[in-house]
């Protein structure tokens, strides 16, 4: 066995776990930009919370709401600009995965004045980023304790991610508590993104040691999770913990794997047709669930074992996954696929079995049809 | 379920975890002290390979062999005034838990000239610590990847720890190859080591979560180890890896959930009988297990379902523990417990049911007439 682990971030599980924990916040400095989306901050209870506790502390901050689903390169720029020009020391990120990842960004754009929307992606620059703290609302994206940041380019659409060392928050917080007021629909969503992360990243080659054992933790969690949510139209609250708990582990598991071919190929379904994230994934677990069967026979065993008969797990995430007029043509499927053609991405050698371009094109032209 | 992971280490775990990863010492700076006991570093072959490495990235280096069994504060300030007058930008530790205990306090007082020896406990001083890269030699400690240093005061021969986020190496390479050249008795001493943190982090309060994962993974991988040992008067190759393995979780498990009275009641069987440390920590496990029996039932029951029977847990054990003429008088073990007067150690308060001064007392009295 060969295993390597580096997480730098100091992140909190539990209910309270911001609140007892808060005074973390002080070393990072005696201003900060607040960084949200529209909604779900000041819903959930964790913006209160934070202004709360950060005028206890004594630090000042002010909020940029801007940033939406999928974040642009451009509002992750503007908010940069925006923590320049009052100072910030570090960014609080409260919301979802594209808050929780635009902040990540925003901490870079703030630290660098020069630095271009795009020249994100040649990861060169000269100050190191502010430090970041995130307070999660959703339980799915895990990038409270990645050192990943998945990017929207606002010219050609495409979801891109940046990744290192500069992409850790220094603490994070995760109460689940904070994603009881999600709907139904993102709770489904998010915890279908969550337990793609645990099952792609746990077929890996490179899953091993402690990452073995943090997806072992957390597809069995996310997996019952889904199956009450497919079974129930509310989200029962008790569900709230456990599915966070998986999500947790389940970006555990990515942040040293990695992900596989479900990931690349439902970016294409959430530009072409919105279809969200999560559910974006999901929609091809059938293919690399089937994949998976035939590649690595046992660890799919095992996989089975964790969760129920493939029939039954297909059932399951086809339950829960709506696919809305989703059907390519062949040529445009094939015009998808043309991306990876010059570089195969990792995402697909990590799968078992591999995935090649051509073999790429047939499972998109495919999706939409079960 | 609350918990918190902090882990600011980078960790390489497997076959050749060091020659493979070596470049990572590069940004450590241009210039470092070696780090070792007597023997183990040259014997283990990780001295050479380091030696080896650090010449092929340009990195200058000095070293120092002056780190005994349960290293002195003394030993320790001088290699750090060692490494003041070398130019070292970084310690690299190479050897068992004694020499990467050292290497933590030899960087704070590296850094601190006006450090005095003591002083190294009041937790104050000016200069963060230089950075800290370690390569394990035994299968035991895991201090690779925990905030904790375990010192000896030379006047009193009392060992104390000092820990927090200062103590914690920047990079740790556990290779189990460097463990085949250690002798039979200290592979069993470090096993039981290891067992015991794993062990005694397990039945704390706070091991939940992650932690609960690295506990149940390394409790079976020790305990089968230590079986294995019992049954044969070699170390089976094959046995270096998952000991290793099962030691690095159980360090993760402590370095979140500490230990129990085993350890603070060892330390008084190393300080008074010199019985190597794992040894002494494993000679207070049947006591330890009784009152874990009492009082966290369902705890223990997990616990035997992990390993085996309770009485052939113990008879495993004891199989492993000589306690050459170890026997407190009543007077002796009092005089000793005194030490717990004015502050019940929380490794006491941590342990199931808790444990007073006199029981210690009792328990002190006891050991060795089983």
């Amino acid at each position: 066995m060969q295993t390597q682990f580096f997480l730098p971030t100091r992140w909190f599980f539990g209910e309270n776990a911001f609140t007892a924990h808060a005074d973390t916040l002080a070393p990072l400095g005696g201003r900060c930009l607040i960084l949200t989306g529209k909604h779900s901050a000041a819903r959930s209870g964790a913006l209160t919370d934070a202004t709360d506790a950060l005028t206890r502390l004594g630090i000042a901050f002010d909020v940029f709401d801007g940033i939406g689903a999928n974040p642009l390169l451009s509002a992750c720029h503007a908010a940069g600009a925006a923590a320049r020009a009052c100072g910030a020391h570090f960014i609080l990120g409260i919301g979802g995965g594209s808050v929780l990842d635009a902040a990540k960004a925003v901490a870079i754009y703030a630290a660098n004045p020069t630095l271009a929307p795009f020249d994100i992606y040649l990861r060169v620059y000269d100050a190191p980023p502010l430090p970041v703290a995130l307070i999660g609302t959703t339980a799915g994206t895990g990038s409270e304790v990645t050192g990943v940041s998945v990017l929207t380019n606002d010219e050609t659409g495409r979801k891109k991610s940046i990744s290192g060392p500069d992409c850790y928050a220094a603490v994070s917080f995760c109460d689940p508590r904070y994603t009881a007021s999600m709907p139904r629909g993102i709770t489904v969503s998010t915890a279908l993104d969550a337990f793609a992360h645990a099952v792609e990243g746990y077929f890996t080659k490179t899953c091993d040691g402690v990452h073995l054992l943090f997806a072992q933790r957390a597809i069995p969690l996310l997996y019952q999770g889904l199956c009450a949510l497919a079974a129930c139209g509310d989200v029962p609250e008790a569900l709230r913990e456990p599915l966070y708990d998986g999500a947790i582990h389940a970006g555990l598991v990515i942040n040293a794997c990695g992900t596989g071919f479900p990931h690349p190929l439902g970016y294409v379904l959430t530009e072409h047709y919105g279809i969200p994230h999560g559910m974006a994934c999901a929609a091809f677990f059938p293919a690399f669930l089937a994949r998976c069967r035939q590649f690595a026979p046992e660890k799919a065993a095992a996989f089975f074992e964790m969760t129920d008969e493939p029939d039954a797990v297909v059932a399951t995430i086809r339950s829960l996954t709506a696919l809305p007029g989703v059907r390519f043509s062949p040529a445009e499927a094939a015009a998808y696929a043309a991306r990876w053609k010059d570089a195969i991405p990792k995402n697909f050698t990590a799968s078992p079995g591999g995935l090649t371009q051509e073999e790429a094109a047939e499972i998109l032209a495919d999706v939409g049809r079960g």
